[in-house]
Parts: structure tokens; C-alpha cells; sequence
């Protein structure tokens, strides 16, 4: 299957991020790709404090009633962050979208710092695995996938991607360059990093979006933090290949650790 | 407390690798380092087939004899590994000596490959804590550090720094290049991992013995698998600064990833 990762400033407006996402669908389709992913809080932008309250929409709200046309219209499967109104509440979260419109959200689980931890509820539940295309694709958002607990759960339940979309700043390059590559290398999974681009008020991102395979290797990376749409390849026949070589699932001491 | 890592190919007899300790824990004391870390089976060899069965000595044998007596005359703790005669059986293991003639021993949990399984027992126990010089240091082999299962749970019991024997070959530079140091990040711990050089048959090492820090950078990493002797300091008021900024221990959701 073919992914497209948008590493991406935004627009400013949620319309005109509803706009990108269309524009892009586009660009990614005609490209072959089946699933596209845009960054964390895609939708209104990361760094907005308050704001966040006053955009946040319920996971049926008008936004993802738009993207749920631009998947159908384009014939592919959507992920994005945004802010999501609930019960009261608001959490930074992901939606999936496919193209037969289902959907499944994902609450952020580690929240990042104490304007993240004022402004958010922390998500309650383990992070989900959808289907799709015959793989199994497992949700994080940033700061939770530097945890290696979170990853692992997701590759003992079958994950063969982790899609992670992400809003790393300076000075955290470590965790694009090193880290990354790494969860893939340990679980034998593929992993998408969808990273931000520019500056929002003191934050400057990083960059460096990758799809990175289950030996560690670069499928694809932008360099630095400029606007960028990599497309690469997933094959699950390279999860079994690898795996064979770093059977890291079958050798974990389960008796010791578990 | 200062450091000395000992990356080399040994010298093809368990006398002649005495004797390199003894030279090495001497250059090392004079250094100012209280601490000398040698490879995965520094003593007999690693890539040794059957040998390792003759070779093997309880973890009170002549060679530890001879070690204790090292760390005394020259007021070091030494760490290496060995092949461990016990009750019948071979593990791969290592043995930490300090200068008052207390001694630990870790039998490697995590076996690599079909030759290690064919010749060693895996180690039946979680690895080990000892505190010297008011630290505390986990103790793992090679393939072990590989597993995040295995630093958390040392990190989470309040090892400061984690001390790696190991034995890594081509292709597997990957591991001393973005494993090594993502374990030393996510856990906010320093790491020393030290590797064999040279070759032995059909192994060819990759060297990159390295002492992170906390933060995950590269205190001191030998460049390729020539012999090295690395030696460098560890703070533990590092620790505390690090993980004032990347508070994974405090952050991790135990309620989810328990």
C-alpha cells in the first residue's frame, strides 16, 4: 500500500487546512497512495492555546463531515490531528477517515508539557488498530510514541504500521533522528512520523516526517521543516522478512517482562 | 565518577586476557577512572563454539580469583564477560568485581540466535542493581539492551547508569548507532555499552562502543572496531537535569502500559 505523509505549517484557518487536506487528497491519489496523513492538531493549528477550546468540533462535527467527503471523492483513507470537543471536554485527537466513511478517533494518551496538560484531558484508552487495505495500522500522536510501551502494545496486537501524527519542536531532534527509527527496528513495524513544519509564536518544528520500515531504515524523510509530501511503499511481506533476521516479539522474555 | 570503557578483540587465551585486564585496569586507574567495563566473553572469546563449554568457570573460579585481585591492586570495580559453569550448565554471563571483593553475577536473559541457544541456559533472573561509589548500575549483555522491556525496568528501580557487555556483528550497527542511545533518552539513564572489536571466524564487530548520557548524546564512541580504550565521567546531577525536561519516568501512563 501506498502512504502519503504531509508535513505541513498549515494555513491558519481551519477552512483553509480543510482546503489543503482536499488539495492534497488529490495530489496523493493521483500519486497511487491510499492513506494520507497530515500532522498533529492539522486542523487548526498546535500552538493556539484558548483557541483550541473555541475550534474544538465533536469527532461528527462539520470537519470531519468534510473530510469524510474529500476521502470518498478521492478514494482514500484520511488521518489528522484536531481538537475534539466531548462531553464537555476537549482532547488533542486524531480522526480516521476512509473512504467508506468510517471513523475512528484516538485521544492523545500522554499529554506534552503543562500548556498541553491545562488546555486537555488526557485520552483514557489504549490507542486503537484499524483495518484496512488487509494491514492493521495502530494510532499514536506525538509525545506517545516516545514511550515504548505504547508501541510495543501495538505491535503484540498486530500493528504493521503505527501512523503518528506529531508536533516536535526544537530543540527534541533526537526523537525524529534516533528514536523513530528505533520503535520500527524494535517491534519490526513500519512507522509514519507527521510532523509539523515552520514556526507557530516560540515553537519552531523540526521537521524530519519519515515512513521508516521494520529495520530502521528511511523510506522516506524531508529534511528539514519545510512544506513536503513524501509517498512511500508498505508491504507486510517485508514485516515477515525482517522479523525473521530481529524476531524481537518471539525473543522478549515474557516470563521476565510482562 | 569516571568511566573506562575497553573496546577489543582480546587475545586469544584466557591468561593473555587476564593479563590485558590488569595492563587496562592500570592505564585505566591512572586516569582517574573507578569503574572498567570489558566486552560480552571478554575472557575466553565470544565467537567460540564448544570451547565455551571447556572454558567455562564457576563465577568464584581462578579467573575471578585472579580478577578480584585486579580491582584491589589497582582500586577499580571491573565488569566483563564469561562463560559461567553452574550447576551443570553454561550461561553467558558477567561477573562485577569491585575493589572490597564483593562480586555479582548476571547471566545474559536474552539469548541471540541458534548458537547461543545451543551452547548457554538462558538467565533465569531479572538483571541485577549494584550501587558503587554512590551510584546504582544495572547490569545487561548485549542483546538484552535491545529489549526496552529490560532498561525500563532497571530505570523504574533506579539505575543510574546501565552497564553493557555486548558482542555486536555486521549488519547490526544500527543498534550501537540509534538503539543504544534512544534506551540512554527514554529513560534518562547513562549507558555504557561496550563492544567487541576486530573479527572472530565469520564475525566481523562493528566497535561504536559509547557512553551516552541521559540526554542521549555520545559522551565518548570508539569510530570503527579497532581497539579503544574510552574513558569518560558520569554525573548524576545530570540525571536530575535531564529529566527535568524529558520527565518519561514521571509521564509514562502506568494506568494504561502496566
Amino acid at each position: 500500500m501506498r502512504v502519503a505523509l504531509l508535513q505541513t505549517a498549515g494555513t491558519g484557518t481551519v477552512a483553509g487546512n480543510l482546503d489543503l487536506l482536499e488539495a492534497t487528497a488529490a495530489s496523493a491519489a493521483a500519486a497511487g497512495a491510499r492513506l494520507l496523513i497530515a500532522p498533529e492538531m492539522f486542523l487548526t493549528g498546535y500552538n493556539i492555546g484558548e483557541r483550541a477550546w473555541a475550534l474544538a468540533e465533536p469527532a461528527d462535527g462539520p470537519a470531519a463531515g468534510r473530510a469524510t467527503e474529500i476521502a470518498r471523492r478521492h478514494g482514500l483513507a484520511l488521518l489528522y490531528g484536531f481538537p475534539e470537543f466531548r462531553d464537555g471536554a476537549v482532547y488533542n485527537a486524531v480522526v480516521w477517515v476512509d473512504p467508506e466513511g468510517r471513523r475512528r478517533v484516538y485521544r492523545k494518551a500522554h499529554l506534552f508539557g503543562p500548556d498541553e496538560r491545562r488546555l486537555y484531558l488526557p485520552g483514557p484508552e489504549h490507542p486503537p488498530l484499524v483495518r484496512f487495505e488487509g494491514l492493521k495500522i495502530g494510532l499514536l500522536i506525538c509525545y506517545d510514541l516516545e514511550f515504548p510501551e505504547a508501541v510495543r502494545a501495538l505491535a503484540v496486537a498486530g500493528a504493521e504500521l503505527i501512523a503518528v501524527p506529531t508536533a516536535l519542536m526544537e530543540p527534541y531532534g533526537f526523537v525524529a533522528d534516533a528514536l523513530v527509527p528505533t520503535r520500527a527496528y524494535e517491534n519490526g513495524v513500519y512507522l509514519a512520523y507527521v510532523n509539523r513544519a515552520g514556526a507557530e509564536g516560540e515553537l519552531t518544528y523540526v521537521g524530519r516526517s519519515c515512513l521508516v520500515g521494520p529495520d530502521g531504515r528511511d523510506l522516506a524523510r524531508a529534511p528539514g521543516n519545510a512544506e513536503a509530501l513524501l509517498i512511500a511503499e508498505i508491504d507486510a511481506a517485508e514485516i515477515v522478512r525482517v522479523r525473521s533476521i530481529n524476531p524481537y516479539l518471539h525473543d522478549l522474555r515474557r516470563d521476565l517482562y510482562d
